[in-house]
């Protein structure tokens, strides 16, 4: 899959993933009314609302970026029927050729990590068949509870050839508060760094590793580092855009071969619409307008090299 | 909710909670063959299974212990289906009086926290209506993210008189390998600890706070200095029996006041049909089998006061 995807970088000549994270407040009026009118003020209706909302925007997008990355937070919050909003957008993101990315930042002891891997990467055998629950074709993990609540993942990566993006530093105000403590005058991150490396070692793809990392895009110096630390890791970067990372500041988290790095943007994207910027599509243009967010979201990247 | 957690340790005199952490390989065949039967090898098969076999354990045990605490990986595995499962499984063990503790392991930036504090703790508000998602009286969290992960999910806690159990120190044998490094002369696990004590001082019920912690029952001599450093979190303890832990070594984990922690065991109790010990009671009687466990766990912790 870390083929697929850099291969799909290469061919929309865009490292760039869409955070498809819907708010309630993200979803244009038209549709949110609608999915009330049909199913009154329930779950059922935000899931409804959230799925043809992210409908709209995969469809006007899909033919120039790489790869989505839903939040599943953003799902899970509305129960079982925001959860199987997030299962339709996943498996319609693949219909289209994407590479999907669940952001579900899962970690824990052995056994969980193995379930929680199973859900997301692999299946489960059910007597004589092998079922499949959400099958995302890359996860963010949690490396807080050490290599053997990493190790389940890998394992399942290399059955399925499928990718994990391991947390390393952050992108918010207070990541630094564990993760920049100086260990042996080291900040905890770079230990992380060079555990993820270790861990993609024996699971390589043909340039890259499954096994790759989040690098905050508001630490480029940390980037800096990382990025030699970990060079065979393709780095996940939020925080460009709305969280403020611009694209001068992106630079260290690529490769000399440009690539190594995917870059994404959520609101600054799906709800392209809501800013003044974009503000002439109006709401019935909110997936035109984050069409248009995504182009100049890749010119201002591209412009890098 | 800590209130009515500490209320329910007293009343049934057990600081006993239970891990409904369902793995197909656990649900007695009985009730496997008749979920299959009729809905074939799928994954609704197996979250109709996992849900019969929690209900039949859940109905043996619900009068002598305070809690459960459902591991949310094993239901995640199966998909939608077996997110129903989960669902349920809270639903109805809230039904029985018993205080639920998912066991999430949630975190993320502020704004993803957010989200899944209102899907696993509050609600969301849908047009003029507050709908609610999973609502667990507790979740589990992941510090790695720092405060601005954590500060969503303590609002939440506040809001609804709700709470969450912070991972510290977890019970796996690789947890050392970030959690124990040395920052200032002093392992990365206290200073979280030292954390938690802070999130926890201004959302206090009347003897603990609404901000726990989980401290891994396998590591005593960390559960000593841990229980100083915050000695008004009740501490959530994994690894008693399967993980290795024992009755002995949960004492540093109690306060004076005989409260102050809550000891999980899962496949102990579970899975106790398929243990030699309980094999008498056959797989028809795999619940009576778990009352019977619980009954030797209490007697077994009980002893250390």
């Amino acid at each position: 899959m870390i083929n697929k995807l850099v291969e799909n970088i290469k061919k929309k000549e865009a490292p760039i993933v869409v955070g498809l994270d819907p708010m309630l407040s993200y979803v244009p009026k038209f549709i949110l009314d609608k999915a009330i009118q049909e199913q009154g003020e329930t779950l059922e209706a935000a899931g409804s609302a959230i799925w043809e909302y992210n409908k709209g925007i995969v469809d006007a997008v899909c033919d120039i970026i790489p790869a989505v990355k839903p939040q599943i937070a953003m799902y899970e919050q509305f129960g079982i029927p925001g959860l199987q909003a997030f299962q339709k957008t996943v498996e319609y993101c693949k219909e289209k050729g994407l590479v999907v990315i669940g952001d579900v930042k899962r970690g824990d002891i052995g056994s969980t990590s193995t379930a929680y891997a199973h859900g997301h990467l692999g299946g489960v055998q059910i007597g004589s068949r092998k079922c499949y629950g959400f099958n995302e074709d890359f996860i963010t993990v949690n490396p807080y509870l050490g290599t053997d609540g990493i190790k389940p993942f890998v394992d399942v990566c290399k059955e399925e050839k499928k990718g994990i993006f391991i947390l390393v530093k952050t992108s918010n105000p207070s990541s630094g508060e564990f993760q920049d403590r100086e260990i042996d005058g080291r900040p905890l991150y770079e230990i992380v760094g060079e555990k993820v490396a270790q861990w993609g070692e024996d699971c390589m793809g043909d340039s890259y590793s499954y096994v790759g990392a989040v690098v905050g895009g508001t630490y480029p110096e940390m980037g800096r580092v990382l990025r030699k630390i970990m060079p065979k890791a393709y780095i996940l970067v939020p925080g460009y855009g709305a969280q403020g990372g611009t694209a001068e500041e992106l630079r260290p988290y690529f490769n000399e071969d440009g690539l190594g790095a995917i870059v994404n943007s959520s609101r600054g994207i799906i709800c392209a619409y809501q800013q003044e910027k974009y503000a002439g599509f109006g709401e019935a243009g909110y997936a035109e307008a984050s069409r248009q967010a995504v182009l100049d979201m890749k010119e201002d990247i591209n412009r890098i090299f």
